[in-house]
This record gives C-alpha cells, sequence and structure tokens, in this order.
C-alpha cells in the first residue's frame, strides 16, 4: 500500500473515525444550566418560534448550519458508488465549511428510489438548516434536482459541483484572459465535457459575457451541434449550428479551452490549433486533459490552469462554496442568485490581484506570487477570501433582494 | 417577563444562537492536512466503503452520531407547534446525549404531508448515521412511524418518548414495589392516559412480569373497555373486559397508579381508595396529576415518583437515552430488541440501591441518598450511569443477537 493511501486511511480512522463531531457551545454542567437547555426552559425558544419561524434563526444553530447532501451517485472522479461510500466525501466537505468560513456543516448521505424521491426527502429536511450543499450528483438528474429543490425551499440551495466549479473557473478565466489581453465577449470557446461542471461553466460564462454562439461544447460523441438528435434539454441548449464535427476543427483559432472530460485527451498538437495567446484549463482529476509542462512545451505563450494543487492556477472550489454560504446566511439569503454568483467571481478575481502577504506566500508554500500568468486565482490559505468573496455575496444578496435581512453594520469589514 | 423566561432565552441566544455547533476531529490547517482530509485522500476511505459498507464505522463519524428527529406534532406538553417550533428541544436533545454519552447527535426536524411521507423521508436518510432518536411526535402516528422505520433501516430507531420513559418508569416502579413488599406479577394496575408514553410504559411492565388483564388503562372518555368501540389499534390492546366505568372504581384497592395525563387529575380523596402501600407516578408536567405533599399528606404508606426535579423520584429520560444509544452504537446494534430494554430498567433499578458516591450528592444538590421511598431511581448526575446502563443495553444486544460485533474488551468497565 502506498505512503499516502496509509496516510490517507489513518487520518481518517485514528484516533477516532471521521473527521467532524457535535460539540456544545452552551454550559450543560449544573442542573439550572440542563433546565434552561431542556425541559423547562427549552419551551420558551419553542414559544418563540412557533409564534414567528424567524425567531429560529435567533434561538437555535439553524442560521449557521449548512446540510452537505449526496446520493453518492458521482463521486469526485470514482462515479456512481452509492450513498453511503460517499459520506469521507461529505465529512469533508463539512469540514472544509468549518476550516474556511466557520460554518456548522453536517453530511447526509440520501438513499432513494426515483429522482423524485431524493427531491421530496431533501425539501422535507431542508427547514432544519440555513443552507443546503448538494454534492457529487451525477447529470443530468443534478439540474432538475437542483431546479425543484429552489423552488420548493426557502433557504438557498446550492449545486457546489456545477457553480462552486462554475465561479472559480470563471474568476480564473477571466484573469487569464485580461493577463493575455482578450475579452470574454469576443473570445471563442471550446468546452470539452457537456455534464454539470461544463454546462455551470459555460452558462456563468455567457452571465459574465460570453457570446453562446462562440462556444462549442463535446460530449463523449464528439461537438454538440443543432442536427444531433441524442441530446438532452441541457446539451441543447450548447447546440451549435456548425458543420465542424471534431475538436480538432473547433479548436482551431479558439481562445479559451475548458476541460471537464478525461486525462490527455488534449494533445500538444491539438493545443497548438489554438489562436495566440490562449487560455486552457485543463481541469480533469487527478490527471488533466493536458499536462502544464506538455503544454508550455508546445507554446509558450498559453496560460494553464488545472484542478491540481501541484501545478500553478489551481481550479479548486475552496475559493468560492464555504464563503458563499457564510455571505448567503449572514444576510438570510432565500437562494443563491445569479448576482451572487457573478460577485464571488469579480471578489475572487479582484484578490488574485492584490498584494500576498508573506503569512500567505508561506501557508502555501511558495516564495513569490505575483499577478500574472502563474497566479491567476487566490490560493485556498489565503484568509482574506472569506471576508472578500463573503461580503460580495452578503452585498449581491441584498442588492438583488434575495436577503431576508440587512447587511450587518461594518459586515466583515474589520478583519481586512 | 419572567425572570426564568429571560434566562431561558437569553441561554439559547448568546453568545451564539442554539446550543450545538460542529467541529473537527481532525487537522486541517496544511495544504497537506486538507490533500488527507479531501481530494485526493478521501477517495481511499470512500473506497474502503463501497468495497464493505461496514467500513463507514472505521472511517466516517457514523459510529457515533445520532439523529434526533421529529416532526413537532407532540412538542414537550406544549402540543403540535410545527417541525421548526421543535428545532430547540431536539438541540437541546443533542446537547444532551453529548453532555451524558459523549455521542454526536444531529437534530432533523421533518416538514411532511402524510404519515408515509414522513417514513420514506427519514428512512432514506437514516443510513447517514449509527442510529435514529425519534422525538416529540404523537400519537397514534408515532407507533406506525417507529414500527415502518424498524422494518426498513438497519440502523437502531428508538421512540424516546415511548422507550425511554417506559424504561425509566418501570425502573422506578419496580424499585418502589419492592420497598412497598408487593411484586409486579400480581399487582393491580392503573395507567391514567392512553398516549405514546403510557402505551409504552404499560407495554414494558408486561414485559417485566406485569399482567395485561390487571391493568386498567384511561384516555378522555374514561375507562378503555371491550364494549368500546372508538378505540385506536393501540389502545385495543388495553380494553379490559369489565364493567367498571370510572377513575373511582378501577382505582379501588389497586397497587400502581401511573398518570401520563394532565394536572390535579387525581385527588386526595381518590388516591385514598387505592390499595395499601401504594406506588403512584404522577408524571404530567409541568403539574403531576397529584402533588407529592398532597399525597402524602393523604397517606403516609404511598410511594410518589414525578417527572419534576424539585421532588424527590424524579422520572428522568435522560437516565436512559444517553445510554441506550451509547450501548447499541458500540456494539453496532441494528435494532433496540426487549432484551436491551429490560437490561437498561435493570440496570437503573440497580444503581439506585447502591451508594451515593459524595460527588453525586454534590452535584445533584442532596445531603444524603439512600435506596427507599425517597431515593427509588438515580440522579442525573450520577456518572456511573453511563457504564452501568450502556454495558447492560451492549450486553443485551450481543446475547440477543442485535449486535453486529462483540463486546469490546473490558467495556466501560475501567470508568467504576
Amino acid at each position: 500500500m502506498s505512503d499516502f493511501r496509509q496516510q490517507a486511511l489513518d487520518y481518517h480512522q485514528y484516533p477516532t473515525p471521521g473527521k467532524i463531531s457535535v460539540e456544545l457551545t452552551k454550559p450543560a454542567n449544573s442542573s439550572k444550566d440542563l433546565a434552561l437547555a431542556y425541559s423547562p426552559g427549552v419551551a420558551e425558544p419553542v414559544r418563540e418560534i412557533a409564534d414567528d419561524p424567524d425567531n429560529a434563526y435567533k434561538y437555535t444553530a439553524k442560521g449557521n448550519l449548512v446540510a452537505v447532501i449526496s446520493n453518492g451517485t458521482a463521486i469526485l472522479g470514482l462515479g456512481n458508488l452509492g450513498p453511503l461510500a460517499s459520506k469521507p466525501v461529505m465529512e469533508g466537505k463539512a469540514l472544509l465549511f468549518k476550516r474556511f468560513a466557520g460554518l456548522d456543516a453536517i453530511d447526509i448521505e440520501v438513499t432513494h428510489r426515483t429522482t423524485q424521491d431524493f427531491i421530496n426527502t431533501v425539501a422535507n429536511i431542508a427547514d432544519s438548516f440555513g443552507g443546503i450543499n448538494l454534492e457529487d450528483i451525477k447529470a443530468p438528474e443534478c439540474f432538475e434536482i437542483e431546479q425543484a429543490l429552489i423552488e420548493k425551499c426557502s433557504v438557498p440551495i446550492f449545486h457546489d459541483d456545477q457553480h462552486g466549479t462554475a465561479i472559480v473557473t470563471a474568476a480564473g478565466m477571466l484573469n487569464a484572459l485580461e493577463i493575455q489581453g482578450k475579452k470574454l465577449r469576443s473570445a471563442r470557446i471550446v468546452c470539452m465535457g457537456a455534464g454539470a461542471a461544463a454546462i455551470a461553466c459555460m452558462e456563468l460564462l455567457i452571465k459574465c459575457g460570453a457570446q453562446r454562439e462562440h462556444i462549442y461544447m463535446l460530449d463523449s460523441k464528439g461537438v454538440i451541434h443543432t442536427r444531433r438528435d441524442d441530446l438532452n434539454e441541457y446539451k441543447m441548449l450548447f447546440a451549435n449550428n456548425t458543420d465542424k464535427r471534431s475538436l480538432e476543427e473547433v479548436i482551431e483559432g479558439a481562445d479559451l479551452f475548458l476541460g471537464v472530460s478525461g486525462p490527455d485527451l488534449l494533445s500538444p498538437e491539438t493545443l497548438k490549433l489554438m489562436a495566440e495567446k490562449p487560455v486552457v484549463f485543463a481541469c480533469s482529476n487527478p490527471d488533466p486533459e493536458i499536462k502544464p509542462e506538455l503544454a508550455k512545451q508546445a507554446r509558450n505563450d498559453v496560460i494553464i490552469g488545472t484542478g491540481r494543487s501541484d501545478y500553478p492556477n489551481q481550479v479548486n472550489n475552496v475559493l468560492c462554496f464555504p464563503f458563499m454560504f457564510r455571505g448567503a446566511l449572514d444576510v438570510r439569503a432565500t437562494a443563491i442568485t445569479d448576482e451572487m454568483k457573478v460577485a464571488a467571481v469579480e471578489a475572487i478575481r479582484q484578490l488574485a490581484k492584490e498584494e500576498v502577504p508573506d503569512s500567505v506566500l508561506e501557508a502555501s508554500g511558495e516564495s513569490s506570487l505575483t499577478f500574472g500568468s502563474d497566479y491567476i486565482i487566490p490560493k485556498p490559505m489565503d484568509p482574506r477570501l472569506c471576508h472578500r468573496v463573503a461580503r460580495a455575496v452578503a452585498e449581491a444578496a441584498v442588492k438583488s433582494g434575495a436577503a431576508k435581512i440587512d447587511m450587518p453594520k461594518n459586515y466583515m469589514l474589520d478583519q481586512d
């Protein structure tokens, strides 16, 4: 067994199984404490909440609590291994919520027969939480599930594999295009992969200014075009009215490549067909569509991002999801609006352009980080992310009418 | 606003809303930590669990995790106030699980249309947890719900309002009868109230030796007898073939009275009708069926228990449920069997007969506690409860075939 494999198993097993626990935030030592925490004292907050449901945010943990929910149908790159096998990932996500944004998060793995059964189950428990992070649910069911839950629930619903990925990708791409001297509006885009992340990335790029007709999306059968009759409704939105049928044809002259497909699917020769100063995000994990060293070898005018932490420009959802929920919950947003997503993109982009404090360099194991082709996205260990992104999200929630309360006074400002 | 009411609200609101949080049990500081906790390291435990579901107990928090689940249809004595209003109670229960048995517990409040909808929802999420504590669900739906979940789920299901109450009540009653020199087998019993707790208490007393035909149960319409045509299937089991129609008639010569009904429903005059040396458990909360001082005034040969902490002999579920789950989870019981319930009764009974350490006296605010008419049930603050009850439950689970693993070596023995 490899060293790393054993270390990962040991980390999960010892000294206690798993990665999270539930702890008390109030004293529970004396009989008096318990009389306040439980019977008879607990009747008081019960009555207050029965009178006004918003009092749940005043007297319970709801307002800081996120449920991380999966059915295990698309676990990381491992596929459909079922709900229980997804538990370590969901606990891991809960760990990240706490570590990066101070949010309490609990994982729930759902066994179900139909998609509707999953939707009902989550909708029925949703009000227990301040927000719901959907995770590792396969496409195309994830689209229907998210849409139905947004309609049914009064708390924010966020499918991180779609939107977290899209937000960080868009932030990195916009910065890369800026460095290359290009505009998203006129960029020709190739998206290799047509799953949940691919579709969400392209939809968000369009919201940021990309033109739908400039996008060529490919699935396992090749280019998605208007004359195919095997497309689901989600892919259909990206059916391009084109005669091009191969990656080589569509990538010729393209400015932007997003890979969310599989290892080594972009050859150096194909990369050479792209326009001058291209941007390539090869996000297949752990093995990217093209290795950064190969890409740079093929052409040195490329800016490349991946999903890996051992290369520059890592697209890592943790730059977004903890703070998306932090901001949303802090103004009691009832949904995650497009405005909030775009605000997160801008906040992440902006941070990469700022000077990096020594403490962040040290935590990230870097000697220097300066905005440029090898630093277009902030590092996960940058503590400024929390207040920048959460504040931007909260402001956008208030402005877009999604927030039930105003921005707290000086929200996150004192932490800069 | 009363002092206590304000204190209870303040306790729940400050410094942070609610009573519980989710915390990390593993380091999450460095990039290396995160690589183990999440991608790519987390793939290792995922694969192990996909290979063998039991590995979830090895690599995730499941084995120490209890869900406290309610629909808010019977909140404490407050009635049906809906799922969200029950949240402070469920968080309070989670607090008690942690405080008394070190179990991680998270509350889930379920909104639903039909009983079947509730059952499906809980069954669909059950595998996320090591066990499920159902709470504050009204009768008679609670019976159907518990039965269906026991059949559908592979983790232990326990409706505490029924069985926790029944176990502590039975322990106290058996001790009281012993002190009075009576046997449960020959005891004539009156049960005032016919809800979930009443029915569970009577069923458990029968398992402990009581005779069903010696039981007279009363609901709001009076004595439950075989000629009534308005009984649900659960009350029907206690329909007595009798001509007696009033409390006064059935209580005459009775040895044991259990009240789970309402305040002041047992008058001193009626109490005088009971047999010599009677046992009265007046558990209506906060106001008992008869106040202990009134009962003692009426006859000094009575042993009386209540649900209140300010009188002797408090029937308090916290003596049971944390340790029931502690024992069940520690041997991975797949259900809570009758054997486990009876073992808990015996362990609780036995502890009341032992000498009480000074530390327990101090924590309980008592100067002395000696087995007798004013001390038939252990005090909640007695730390010996955890290992005594959990060990008894675990042993019974193993013996009754409900356990998936053997008793851990020296289980809880070193803590005596």
